[in-house]
């Protein structure tokens, strides 16, 4: 059957399962949902029933969209909207989508926009037409995502096209008898880095991942050329599994060489990886190098972005479902699982993982519906890769700051914006809260106080006890008053000058960023503390330190000066956003079903035979550690 | 460097290492060899050394050739080669290729032609201009190959373009920086049937091996559509290990399929594909069979083939040497070895092999000059596999056959047309002439006499024993009286009525061919004995009677009639083409350099995991019996 002959068999079953009073104008697949539209979107509203039972049983995701001519204008709208809702749900914005017929309404007590089974909402749409999405108010401002929503205003009806074409390529017909399942491995196996791979079927091929090794000018880039891949014209999806770079670092090039299909990713792993890119571009051009990709490309990559949010079951392909489940390791990051033909085959793809709770998140999903293969990350898969646990972890990191606050010093807290610093700042604040040590101010400088209000328009995404904390008890971490934004080169100096504080500053390495200021002005004053929570790469200036070096080489107004680093230099380990190799070993002896096959990847090579050799000495299950460019055939 | 400028370069090296009287006139790659055209051919033949040392130094197979103007006429040209070659040699045909002015020069002593370190062939230049490409006259005249060569002669000026076109691609510039050698299974793993597989680095795509699986529907050919393969005018060159339709049935599909590039193989390999193609498209027509590909493709495949004698060192692609060995198996049959870049990678793929003396051939080369990685079939690679030797397996064959005559019977052996026919008759031959078994006719049905005559086209491919019987003793057991061609029905009959004597026909399986008439009517005399010489697949009616089946249906003129099968029914085994298991581990042992890793294929699941694990205990080599469309990094 055609894409026309289903939608036309779709449209005939809606119609008929709907009361014949109701009159379907409209259908069409929008990326990887059905969108049905009628001229009177109050009678579908009157009963939530219909659409759920539609939904299940066509097994699609299920959207009703108004015919635009029935819409209310947006003015009277809004008055009617604030007539329903009640007062405590304070509404703070109202967009309206003239494309989908959607109006967003941004409250900062979204459940009672929602009313009870979304009783409240199937009232609006009844007064204005408009079909509501109910969107929290973030407490922070992200301009990131300010930016984001503008932008997608601004192409909306290019962005309509792409998820029709995409919709229409999802339910194309299944062409192939044959039936077999391989993953090629293009990056990031056996190394850190350039995560990339490829999952192939007879009828589809999906990139999972599409990083750069920021550290390496040879093998930068994964094996993108290969005829697995390349032209790019051929690949139906890329699934992100988090934001990093090392993982999402090149998604906006493959735009470059022709690739046109969606993005799909949770929607903080979106604007994660906006700020981040945006970030990558603006300092690899400050240093003049060449860049991968410009703006333009990161602005195609997000016009094709669709977001899922995890449990959301999503055909992305003729014969593929894809599910994102929590992964743990910074906002937004996912397990892709994959559901592939009737009952085919399940593999799963862990990204990074934390196997433990943390401040910010639940521990990694281990749980999945069916699952034959599993690809492991290994970045701590070997041996002797064991961490001290976050409690101990926390207490080391308190006791050094309470020593260095007491003997009038400064603590220096190199960090990622994005993951390990809102993890120190969850545990400084209630540390300062509690009055475990003085209460100093906590300088955030770089993009953390960026990444920060990215986290906070997203509470669905951090654990119970933090959101618990933020709704219940109605104390919000990340706004706590101890907390100072570095705006200014001036405000820096302050800080510097000031009283003992503590502060985190990117980058987390040393290579670079804000923190390098710090170092330089605080470094030869032993008082004060330096304390990495971060793993440091060979060749970085943190390695150097950490090893012991006494004097370092600083670039001061354009010139090279030797630093003394008189300050105390501290590891506190056990802050890693990735599995230690407990965690790891736990994780498969957890994790249900148990797969019939293991891959390791995300590691140095030592880590990723270790880690594949050990599950299999353990648990029996067969392993592997691939190399890149390999395929292996699951089924 | 483009081509062009390659060949300008070249050209001007040529010319500096000539004498300075000798005029190079054009310079041009044709297929793997460097073709220098020159208006003083005569020159050049006076010093052998030249063209030696110019192809050693330029690390190019040279060919010298005459510009077309300075060529004597035919007529004239032939009494001069009668003048200069000795009438021993025995001249019997000539043939002028205008396009290449090449003459091709039939004899029965090739050797006289020749002379000492090629002396006489240099003096022919000198006097005619045309090249001299000597032939030996073949004691039997081959059909095929006369139809082959036609078929060559009438396209010859198209075939010289695909030559340049060939040639100009070979020396293309590398492009890549990178370096990767990748193995990609698409059929023949944990199969036998369809061998297939894909060599791959950055520069280049070849094709080892391109067979039909005849006795299966669902899996009768390799995974071509698939992105590594296809579109098909990605790949460089497709190199024939033999002649079998399980190794070569599908090659001329590739060219419907938009594969515009060359096949290399020995020349033998050519001949016998040609003829086991067009038998399996006449027998699948007749069976009323949906054909692959019809006679048009067969001839575009001989068109593209570039043969390839044993132990040439050839250029096929950018950075991909290859070389044909010796493999013991059948006519022609090879090992195929790849140097990969300079230096970089070794890897050999095996084809069928026999590690045994055989009465044809000698044994499967196990010396290289660099080796890496072997790719080994397993078709008695299980730990039970173990064949007789040669040896009895000939005195099991005498014993029964003598048996047989002396009680009055007839003995039909099914046989496959190339390959263990020819081996049986040598043993026959020999029987009877040394008075072992008594003179009686072996009669030869199907095609068994026109592959013989393509075996006697070729007595370099054959082992020395046997040369040397031919050349030294005279004796070609071949032309043995005793053999008698069946060419009619009537005289088929006659057969059957007649003395008692030995049948060798086709198929080798009994599912079809002459060898079914012969069951027929001898099968109800239990004087008669069935001597089954090959392996019997499930399912057909060899297996039957193997299991002991007494009636058996058979068609006769077109209706199904019941056969009673009386005759005595005897499995002489030991005869394969492939090495057993002892033979395979043998050769592992055997093998220099020892390999760093070994794959198999080409047999039973079971078999290729078996030999695979035995290799890895008893040598410590890592194995691996890969499934079909898995890609293996070399490097």
């Amino acid at each position: 059957m055609s894409v026309e002959e289903v939608l036309f068999e779709l449209k005939r079953k809606v119609q008929s399962k709907l009361p014949p009073d109701i009159n379907v104008t409209g259908l069409e697949f929008e990326g990887p949902e059905l969108v049905i539209y009628t001229d009177d979107p109050k009678k579908v509203a009157d009963d939530g029933e219909i659409i759920r039972n539609l939904a299940k049983e066509l097994r699609k995701r299920v959207v009703v969209r108004p015919d635009l001519k029935v819409l209310a204008d947006p003015e009277s709208a809004i008055i009617k909207i604030q007539e329903v809702v009640p007062k405590e749900a304070v509404l703070t914005n109202y967009h309206f989508d003239g494309e989908t017929g959607e109006v967003q309404i941004e409250a900062e007590k979204p459940g009672l926009v929602i009313g009870r089974h979304g009783a409240t909402l199937r009232e609006i749409t009844k007064l204005i037409g408009w079909t509501p999405k109910v969107v929290r108010t973030p407490p922070v401002r992200s301009s990131t995502i300010a930016n984001i929503k503008d932008y997608l205003r601004s192409v909306q009806s290019e962005r309509k096209n792409i998820l029709r074409t995409v919709g229409r390529k999802i339910h194309r017909d299944i062409a192939s008898k044959d039936q077999w399942v391989r993953i090629t491995t293009l990056g990031g196996c056996r190394e850190v880095g350039r995560s990339c791979m490829l999952l192939s079927t007879p009828e589809s091929r999906i990139i999972i991942d599409c990083g750069i090794n920021v550290g390496s000018d040879d093998s930068a880039t994964p094996y993108l050329y290969v005829p697995e891949v390349y032209p790019l014209n051929q690949i139906d999806a890329v699934v992100l599994t988090h934001a990093h770079l090392d993982h999402a670092g090149l998604v906006p090039m493959l735009y470059k060489y022709g690739y046109e299909g969606p993005i799909y990713c949770t929607p903080p792993t979106r604007d994660l990886f906006v700020l981040l890119q945006l970030d990558y571009i603006e300092i690899a051009g400050r240093e003049g190098n060449r860049l991968p990709y410009d703006s333009g490309m990161i602005r195609e990559a997000l016009k094709h972005t669709i977001t899922l949010n995890y449990g959301d079951v999503t055909d992305i392909a003729p014969d593929t479902k894809l599910t994102m489940h929590n992964a743990g390791h910074i906002l937004g990051s996912s397990i892709a699982h994959f559901h592939i033909g009737d009952g085919l085959y399940n593999v799963a793809f862990t990204g990074d993982y934390k196997f433990e709770r943390t401040r910010l998140f639940d521990p990694a999903v281990c749980n999945f519906p069916r699952l034959e293969t599993l690809v492991t990350e290994a970045t701590y898969g070997g041996t002797n890769s064991i961490q001290p646990s976050r409690k101990e972890a926390e207490v080391n990191l308190i006791k050094v700051v309470k020593e260095t606050i007491n003997r009038g010093g400064k603590v220096v807290i190199p960090a990622f914006s994005v993951g390990r610093s809102q993890e120190v700042m969850v545990v400084l604040e209630e540390a300062i809260r509690k009055k475990v040590i003085d209460e100093v101010p906590v300088c955030l400088d770089g993009m953390i106080y960026e990444a920060t209000a990215i986290h906070t328009t997203y509470p669905e995404y951090l654990n119970n006890d933090l959101r618990d904390l933020i709704f219940h008890k109605g104390i919000n971490p990340f706004l706590a008053e101890c907390f100072v934004q570095v705006e200014s080169p001036k405000q820096r100096t302050e800080i510097v000058e000031g009283p003992p504080c503590v502060i985190l500053a990117t980058s987390g390495m040393l290579n670079g960023g804000p923190v390098i200021e710090y170092l330089k002005r605080l470094g030869p004053d032993e008082k004060n503390t330096l304390v990495i929570v971060g793993y440091q790469a060979e060749g970085t200036l943190g390695r150097r330190i950490q090893k012991g070096w006494k004097e370092v080489p600083l670039s001061v107004d354009g010139k090279t000066q030797t630093v003394k680093i008189n300050l105390e230099v501290t590891t506190v380990d056990g802050f890693s956003g990735h599995s230690d190799r407990q965690q790891l070993m736990e994780y498969l002896r957890r994790i249900y079903p148990k797969p019939g096959r293991v891959l390791t990847n995300h590691g140095e090579e030592g880590n990723c035979l270790d880690l594949a050799s050990s599950i299999y000495k353990r648990y029996r299950i067969p392993t592997m550690a691939p190399m890149n460019l390999e395929t292996i055939r699951l089924i």
